[in-house]
């Protein structure tokens, strides 16, 4: 099963197109500007500065050869900032070791965006920005501009910290989707000829390198580029990397006693046998079976363990993502789709363990998710990682972004006192309004990468068949031999949970068509109706259609959509005895701009839900669907701290409820999405 | 009114002597173990060490005069610690700033010990330590072993951070115990000639230095030394470190700016109008009205404040009493009797912000908040401070000691899941069981002072009433002019309600005795009986009884003692729909040993609460009683980890309830004290 090209899915849906045309008219060209340093009320990015800064170091080298020393620079930390902002030395990195990967995750934003919406001077922009990135190569292939500006003598050194084979990752996906957009393939060359080094140096021989990337994506990069190139090293390079993460003795416990020893600092190993949890290395992949450690990591992990899963037919590596998955949605996921309980590692926290107000639920960490669940898709069509990866789109990746899509969230939580954002350190990491930019600017750009390709996630496709996952007005076509179908995709998701879907045939072509029927739904309530009497199977989710398909067809599918009160395991400790609203795939939450504040004195009145109501309304101008639902608010009169219990003095009341993603587009004020019941 | 010195009150209580005995055989001498660096498993205190190593310097100084050059080490940070512990350099100081401290705290807590139970060797031990402090003593009086022992010459420039003053009120504190329980006045004599140095440095006069204590208990300790001495000037300069805390400039900031130019590091004025409320220097004492700041140092300044109110007749100051007792109880205390809601600078945080499983709840600040109580009963005897004095001793205050005596709490949390102990940053400061020594070492012998006194928190007294605050068994005398009255008290507090109090009177005494009606009692429900006619007046939470007291008579107090469910006031978020159990002062908690594992599960059952029972039973030998309440038991069998709303699968149970402070004594489990109802 594969998915189809951002190219051959256009997009005509309400929702999506809007959010594109924000990526496109709004982020775009404003991440430009924040990755040229241009914005005046944001922290300077210097990340073109250090791709023009490492190709100025080897003009030099070439225009004056081996007479050329470059500078070394003393301190080599995680990140290095210059003294004076607004005067940066011009042949100095600056910012994160990883900050290379804003401008990648930049330039594969901008190929969605081309390919489906064409824009010369954009293009030109970009070319432009890929002539800076190969600027900056070195001849062997090497590229990084961390290691080319601090100092090349310790590239391949710190793989457990620094990020370099990150940064390779994320250039291999930003050049495939660039050369699949514009057919352009300067920057596939250069990314192919760093993947070519990388491949020289690690791999399963003696003579080479047995380490891995610290922070993972490359696995999955990797496979894409084996997949858009046909050339099998780069697939076995990945697998290798797979095979070799965890594996004793650790390559990050050894390698930390070396640099340990060759700056002469004290080194002990670790006595916690979970120490290597965070980069996911602390057993092989293939033993994992709790989703553990960073969770942006974990996600970008799986995923590439699910593309060389299928791409080699790795049954027991396919199980092991099985296993994560399981213990992803079934002990880790909150309900808003996000994940990472704890800011601390920002990572996944134990079972249960998935605290509202301190939540970590980092909008890369939905990303990634997103990207697991389609790469189990591709693995198997089963409703469970579609439910998923729209719950996770419609929710915490879209809660990344401001309506407006001029500001961030890094961290998505599920409730906000904003008084506690300010004074309490518990919830330091979590910002009460969304922010314009950030030092470590992953979550943007990455954003911006995934809202634009978001219609490549909507259909997998095997020769006979095209499997909907999620639905989106738009249309493609779908190849048979040597036949079409065009297909017309009519829908108001995610507020109606009709779909038409209209085939057209101009030759008469024998294939399956499997609609997923969402969880939200289930296959009791929904209805598919479907012209000329087509075989119908329901099998894991999916209503598969088969037959021949002559002139126009169509089908309809009704999902009727209802106002959801949702409860959680009651091991999830932090929403026993509370309950969350949803409707559709979206999930809802109540602010003060409607409410008032103290919003813990509501609770949902079960009693009288039936009259919840829904209704159109909008937020700065983006139309969306608001609930009112019934509740009771409790009289905060107490006239002591703690007084004997009486029958509570509730008032009846309604709470309106508003998309989670759309919060905090209205000021500071509380939020909160589990209530009391 | 004046509180009766340990002495005077002769304790036969069950309860209390029970936990006296504790800490005269178990924790004084353990913790005299400890001070000398004897105990195997626990991190040395360097304690005695250090005031041996300056008494050292001292015996050194004397014998080769001038020649002697005290060593000077080059890093004198907040705490110092040797690379091999077993090998500590005779000469050089170890441990926290505030080290001393704890020997202070200790012969205070001996000093109790041996004023209501003699005991010679303890005592020769006691005048052993003595001597190595007075040995420690510069001629000038000065006496604090980090400076003497780092260099005297950045003595009093580090009031903010480095605890000078603080150790001078703990000597303050045990010299007067001491003299007070065995006439010796060696150490009382150090102490003064450190107080007389200390009036000589600061006071409003031009050329003195206007710095206060960073971490306040001088200005209480000074108050009592100028009671046990009624020399004037210590209450002056009391009062002048009262009234000299926050104005600006700040000293603090100003010591900051100069350390920072001494040392040649950066210095930048901070732009938060709060940066000094942790030592509640952010404004001047009589324009506080929130309780803010470390809870410790900020109970400590209260109390001094109080002190000083009383024995200055300052109104405004005795107002802002008032306003910060308010703000603690009303908004600021748990329901265990605890204070301290974030970890971050063992603070108070906002208003209602009461979390209950990363609460700080320090065992030194419910101390604090007792020795406040107690004077603001010392300067006009209201209930509501008896009734939290009582609600903090019988709980957070006995949660810091385990039943044996043996092992200790520093942070009293009110919900604990051990795994999140072992895995959640959030709660890294929780221990999920007591610890037998800590390297900072506060609330141990601050626990030990604080049992060795309790009966000196039971009474006040004026010229002719006697005030009953807390009940426990036991007998003193009452003078009143020439005249007797001896009185004996006989009760089963905290478990039965029923109070006996006999008093016998030689001759005739017309007196009034003032009975605390409990809060957790109330008026309509309390029943007094008294022999022979007195006149009684209700006010302010106590019963006065008033009348000529003949022969022996009988005052029967009858406070029925029922099982309460209680709420919080709905703005503490944490416990909004939720309720918690005591009975009498004692508040209940549940535990895993009793109820099993995953806590949240139950709800209180409110519609059978009728049928709560409580029964005697021993935990590790110690009796006490337990509670039965009727509960709701969630099952946890949710097919994923979010499902539809449905009336919850719930089974009739029982929730077991023990007292608060007797939990953790049966290993590691879960605990919570509020549950849904």
């Amino acid at each position: 099963m594969e998915p189809l090209s951002v190219k051959r899915v256009t997009l005509t849906d309400a929702f999506w197109t809007r959010t594109q045309e924000l990526v496109r008219r709004e982020m775009i060209p404003y991440q430009w500007e924040a990755l040229n340093d241009r914005l005046p009320d944001a922290s300077p990015s210097f990340c073109m500065h250090n791709f023009r800064a490492a190709g100025l170091l080897g003009q030099r080298r070439r225009e004056q050869g081996k007479q050329y020393t470059a500078p070394v620079y003393s301190y080599r930390g995680f990140d290095v900032w210059p003294e004076d902002p607004a005067h940066p030395a011009e042949d100095q990195f600056y910012g994160y070791v990883f900050q290379d990967t804003d401008l990648y995750k930049w330039i594969e934003a901008v190929a969605y965006s081309l390919a489906v919406h064409p824009d010369p001077e954009l293009e030109k922009i970009a070319d432009g920005a890929i002539d800076a990135v190969c600027g900056a190569q070195l001849e062997n292939g090497y590229l990084d501009t961390y290691y080319i500006l601090t100092g090349m003598d310790r590239a391949f050194t710190d793989l457990g910290s620094f990020h370099e084979l990150y940064c390779l990752g994320h250039l291999l996906e930003a050049a495939v989707a660039y050369y699949e957009a514009t057919g352009k393939d300067k920057l596939l060359g250069a990314a192919r000829r760093f993947a070519d080094l990388v491949d020289e140096i690690f791999g399963p021989e003696p003579e080479k390198c047995k380490g891995y990337p610290g922070h993972e994506i490359a696995e999955m990069a990797l496979a894409r580029l084996y997949e858009a190139t046909g050339e099998e090293k780069y697939l076995r390079l990945s697998k290798f990397f797979l095979d070799q993460r965890g594996t004793e003795p650790n390559y990050f416990d050894q390698e930390e006693e070396r640099n340990a020893r060759r700056d002469g600092k004290p080194w002990r190993p670790s006595t916690d046998p979970m120490h290597n949890a965070y980069t996911q290395s602390h057993r092989p992949v293939r033993e994992q079976d709790e989703a553990v450690g960073h969770a942006v990591r974990a996600g970008y992990l799986y995923s590439g363990m699910a593309d060389a899963a299928r791409l080699t037919g790795d049954r027991t590596l396919a199980d092991a993502c099985r296993r994560l998955w399981r213990s992803v949605t079934r002990e880790k996921l909150y309900i808003t789709g996000g994940v990472g309980g704890t800011v601390s590692g920002e990572a996944f926290s134990f079972p249960y363990d998935l605290p509202n107000d301190t939540a970590y639920s980092e909008t890369c960490a939905a990303i990634a998710l997103v990207f697991f669940a389609r790469r189990m898709l591709q693995m198997e069509a089963r409703s469970e990682y579609a439910d998923v990866m729209e719950l996770a789109l419609y929710n915490t990746v879209l809660s990344g972004m401001a309506l407006d899509g001029k500001s961030f969230f890094y961290v998505n939580p599920l409730e906000v006192l904003p008084e506690a954002c300010h004074k309490d350190y518990r919830v330091r990491h979590v910002k009460p309004v969304r922010q314009k930019w950030f030092g470590c600017a992953c979550c943007p750009p990455n954003l911006a990468r995934m809202v634009g390709s978001v219609g490549a996630y909507a259909y997998t496709e095997s020769a006979d068949t095209l499997w909907f996952h999620l639905y989106m007005s738009g249309s493609l076509t779908k190849t048979v031999g040597d036949k079409e179908l065009q297909v017309e995709v009519c829908t108001e998701m995610p507020w109606e949970g009709r779909t038409e879907v209209t085939v057209h045939a101009p030759e008469a072509v024998t294939a399956t068509l499997a609609f997923r029927i969402p969880g939200w739904c289930g296959p009791d309530r929904a209805s598919v109706t479907a012209t000329g009497g087509k075989r119908r199977e329901l099998r894991d989710g999916y209503l598969y259609l088969t037959g021949t398909w002559t002139g126009e067809e169509r089908v309809t599918l009704d999902f009727p959509m209802e106002i959801r009160v949702m409860t959680a395991d009651p091991r999830v400790r932090e929403d026993t005895g509370k309950a969350a609203v949803t409707r559709g795939p979206v999930v809802y939450c109540a602010e003060e701009a409607d409410n008032g504040p103290s919003l813990q004195l509501y609770r949902l009145d079960m009693a009288r839900m039936d009259r919840a109501s829904v209704e159109d309304a909008d937020i700065q101008g983006t139309p969306l669907r608001v609930l009112t639902v019934p509740a009771k608010k409790l009289r905060a009169d107490a006239d002591a701290l703690y007084t004997p219990y009486r029958a509570p003095k509730e008032e009846d009341a309604a709470l309106r409820l508003i998309p989670y993603y759309a919060w905090a587009n209205r000021g500071e004020g509380e939020m909160r999405v589990w209530f009391r019941v």
